[in-house]
C-alpha cells in the first residue's frame, strides 16, 4: 500500500485496530481538536477504544468537550494517529516520544512532511474536518450528532464561519450534512462567532480610536500596550487575530499591528496586506517571515521607534 | 390551482409568460435585490424580459449589480412579481400602482398576507434567495455562475454569512451548490463580511469604550450621538445592525443602543435580548414593538432622561 492513502482506504486500516491514540498540534484550535474529538467518537461507537493525548497547551474555551476523551496516563495505544499536525515541529511537548512511530497522519496542509507511516492528507480540503467527515462516512455510513457537533467546530473555526477565503463548496456542503445529523449550529455560532469577551470588546474599542493612516490611507497602523491590556482586563484569547482588524478597512492595503511584549522595547509586529502587497517580504527586512498576506516579526525597540522604521520600509514598497 | 403554489409549479407558470416586472421590498437588502437579480438573470437566459423596478430607497454597496436589470420608465409587463416581500405595507412608494394586481409573491416570510394571486412561499427558508433557487433548477436543471452569485448574496446576507440563528443545513447545501457554480464566495465575503468602512470602525470604537454596564453586568447600554456619526465621519450604511454590538458580549442578556435621531430630544431605542429576556416586551412600555429578541422604540427625551427610564423598567424585568 501506498504511503498516501484515501479516506477509504484510511477507514479501511481503522477497523482493523482497536486501541488508538490521537495527537493533536501545538497552539491547538477548533480544527485540530474538534476533529481528534469527532475521530475519537466515531471510533468509541464502532465499539473501540479511542483516546486523545492531553495537549499541554490551553485549549480555546469552545473545545471544553476534549476532556471527554483524554487518554489516562498509563494508556497503550495500537495506533497512533496524528491530526491536522503537518510537521514535527508542530507537535507538543509531551509527544516528542511518539516521533518516528506515527502510524497515520491526517491532514490538509500542502506543507505536510509525510513523516507518518501512512498520510491521509487531502490538500484542497479548509479544514481536517472534511477529511475526517469523509473517513467517518467511509467507516460507518452515518454520523452520529456528538461527531456532527465535533466537526461543526472544526469546519467554522477553521473557516471564519464560512467567510475565510479558504472555504471551498465542499465545506458548505458537509456543514450542510452536519446540520442535517444534528449538530446545533445554532448554538455554536452564538458562541464561537457572534459573542465577544468584555475584554475583546474594550480591546477593539481602543484599537479602532487609536488607527493611525499613512500613505494615503492605504497603510493602517494599531498599537497595543501592556497598559492597553490591562486597562481593558484582557487576556491572550481576547486578542486572537485582532491583528487582521487594521487590514479589515475599506482601502486598506496594508494593516500593520505593534503590540508590546514583555517590556516597552520588546514588540511583536504583525502585517496583514492585500495583494499585491507582500507582507512576508516587509517582515523579512526585520528578521520575520510567514506568508504572502500574513507575517510578522519582532523588533527590539520603542513602539514609536518601530513606527518611523515601518514607515521608512513602506517608503518604498507604496 | 390553489393560491399557495410549489417552486415547481411555479417554475412551471413563469414558463408561460414572457414579459416580467420584479418588485423589491423597502429599505432593500441583499435578499429582496440579490433574489430579484437571479430571478430576472435566469428568466433572460430563458430568452424572456424581465426588468426590476428601479427601488426609490438607497441599495446596499454590495448590490449596485441591480443596476443592470432596472425597467425602463415605459416597459410593460404581463406578469408582476414581488420578491420577499411579506406585505402591502412593505412596498416601496413607486409601487404602489401594482397594488391588487401582483400575479405572483416569492417569499420565505410566515408574515406573508397573501396579497398576491399566486404565492410561492417557503417559511422555512433563511432567505428568499433559496426559494429562488428551487425554481431556476426547477426552470431549467442549472444555474449559471451569473445568477449564482446574486443568489450568493441573498443568502450570506440574510443570515450573516452563516452565522445567524435562521441558518438551516438547506442553506449551506444550496450555498455549496452556488459556489460550485461559480459563485465568487471568496471576493464576495471579502466584501461583505471581513470589510468595514473607516466610519464604521471608528463609531464601533466610541460604542466600545462608552458602553456602560448594569445589573451585574448582564445589562449593556451603548448610546451613539449625532455629535459621535460627525466626528466619526459615519453615515447610515456605516451603522447597519450595529445594535447587535452589546448584546453580543459575553454575559449580558439585555443589551440596549440608544440613538439620538433629529435633535437631542428624539431618540430610537434598540434592544436585543437573549432568551428568556423579552425585547418586545420591554420596548411595548415605550409604544414600540418588534420580536421577542429584538425590539425598538422611539422616545422623545435626552439620553440621559431615557437611560433612567430604561434601568426603570429593567428593576422589573431582570
Amino acid at each position: 500500500m501506498d504511503k498516501i492513502i484515501s479516506p477509504f482506504e484510511t477507514a479501511y486500516r481503522l477497523k482493523e485496530h482497536d486501541n488508538f491514540l490521537l495527537i493533536t498540534h501545538r497552539r491547538p484550535d477548533g480544527d485540530t481538536i474538534g476533529s481528534a474529538g469527532a475521530l475519537a467518537q466515531g471510533l468509541r461507537e464502532l465499539g473501540k477504544t479511542a483516546y486523545v493525548l492531553k495537549n499541554p497547551e490551553a485549549t480555546p474555551r469552545y473545545a471544553r468537550f476534549i476532556s471527554d476523551y483524554l487518554a489516562p496516563d498509563d494508556y497503550k495505544a495500537d495506533y497512533v494517529i496524528s491530526i491536522d499536525t503537518a510537521t514535527y515541529d508542530l507537535f507538543p511537548k509531551n509527544a516528542e516520544e511518539y516521533k518516528g512511530s506515527i502510524n497515520l497522519c491526517i491532514d490538509h496542509h500542502k506543507s505536510n512532511t509525510f513523516y507518518a507511516e501512512h498520510v491521509c492528507l487531502e490538500a484542497s480540503r479548509a479544514s481536517c474536518g472534511e477529511v475526517i467527515f469523509d473517513i467517518l462516512m467511509a467507516m460507518s455510513g452515518s454520523i452520529s450528532s456528538i461527531s456532527a457537533e465535533r466537526l461543526y467546530v472544526a469546519l467554522s473555526t477553521d473557516t471564519g464561519c464560512f467567510s475565510f477565503s479558504n472555504t471551498t463548496g465542499n465545506t458548505l456542503y458537509v456543514a450542510s450534512l452536519l446540520i442535517e445529523a444534528g449538530a446545533p449550529n445554532k448554538d455554536l455560532n452564538k458562541q464561537l462567532f457572534r459573542t465577544k469577551t468584555r475584554g475583546r470588546i474594550k480591546i477593539e474599542g481602543m484599537l479602532s480610536s487609536g488607527l493611525e493612516y499613512h500613505f494615503d490611507d492605504r497603510v493602517a497602523i494599531s498599537t497595543i500596550t501592556n497598559e492597553m491590556m490591562e486597562t481593558a482586563k484582557a487576556d491572550e484569547d481576547d486578542i486572537d487575530d485582532i491583528a487582521a482588524l487594521p487590514s479589515s478597512i475599506e482601502g486598506v492595503c496594508i494593516g500593520i499591528t505593534v503590540r508590546e511584549m514583555t517590556s516597552p522595547t520588546d514588540c511583536k509586529v504583525s502585517v496583514r496586506t492585500r495583494a499585491p502587497y507582500d507582507a512576508q517580504a516587509i517582515c523579512e527586512k526585520f528578521g520575520g517571515g510567514g506568508h504572502m498576506l500574513a507575517a510578522g516579526c519582532t523588533i527590539e525597540k520603542t513602539i514609536e521607534e518601530i513606527k518611523d522604521m515601518l514607515l521608512l520600509v513602506l517608503e518604498d514598497v507604496m
